[in-house]
């Protein structure tokens, strides 16, 4: 069972969590996780290359946006909302919800 | 006198402003321009690569967070505050507060 790293939440950087989320895909999964729930890169990437999918996973998670679970021979992604809230309270809820407001929805991380 | 681009408010797009303030100086710039007073590169950038300093200021500009205003020889910055709380109420003074918590003041402008 594959690990991966996440970072420590009080290790998460401001310009790393707006990097990661500078990109209209990275908005898109972002907003498709915001629920609170688990989904696999296929569910959340639909027609992405799954390379290019692992590429903005990775960014995601490294940033400490993002938890994935392994089980098996799958992984499952989902965002780090109760962690996120405490080392920036507000942000993510006021960042997804402009995301939204602009059009970056989950299908933008199926294009 | 030289004309500088600005994009319309309408245009400005949330990946390239997270993208703009993905990084310690051009965070470190927009906290030390939040009063909302004009400021030179040189005034900025203290003892940063003068051409360092161009890039970071075309990067905020381009994003829509900077104006600049051309005077004689000198160039002015400021920070696009009114525009920008039409387009993203709260989201710069929220990401700029959490900018100083971090420790990304005005002295990041000048590494």
């Amino acid at each position: 069972m594959r690990r991966y790293f996440h970072p420590d939440p009080a290790d998460v950087c401001l310009p790393e969590v707006l990097f990661a989320l500078s990109d209209a895909t990275r908005l898109g999964i972002a907003v498709a996780l915001a629920d609170g729930a688990e989904r696999t890169a296929g569910e959340l990437g639909g027609d992405i290359a799954k390379s290019t999918m692992t590429h903005h996973l990775k960014i995601l998670r490294e940033a400490g946006l993002l938890y994935v679970r392994s089980e098996g021979t799958r992984c499952y992604n989902s965002l780090r909302l109760a962690e996120l809230e405490t080392r920036f309270p507000g942000l993510l809820d006021q960042l997804l919800g402009f995301a939204v407001k602009c059009g970056y929805t989950s299908a933008d991380a199926r294009r």
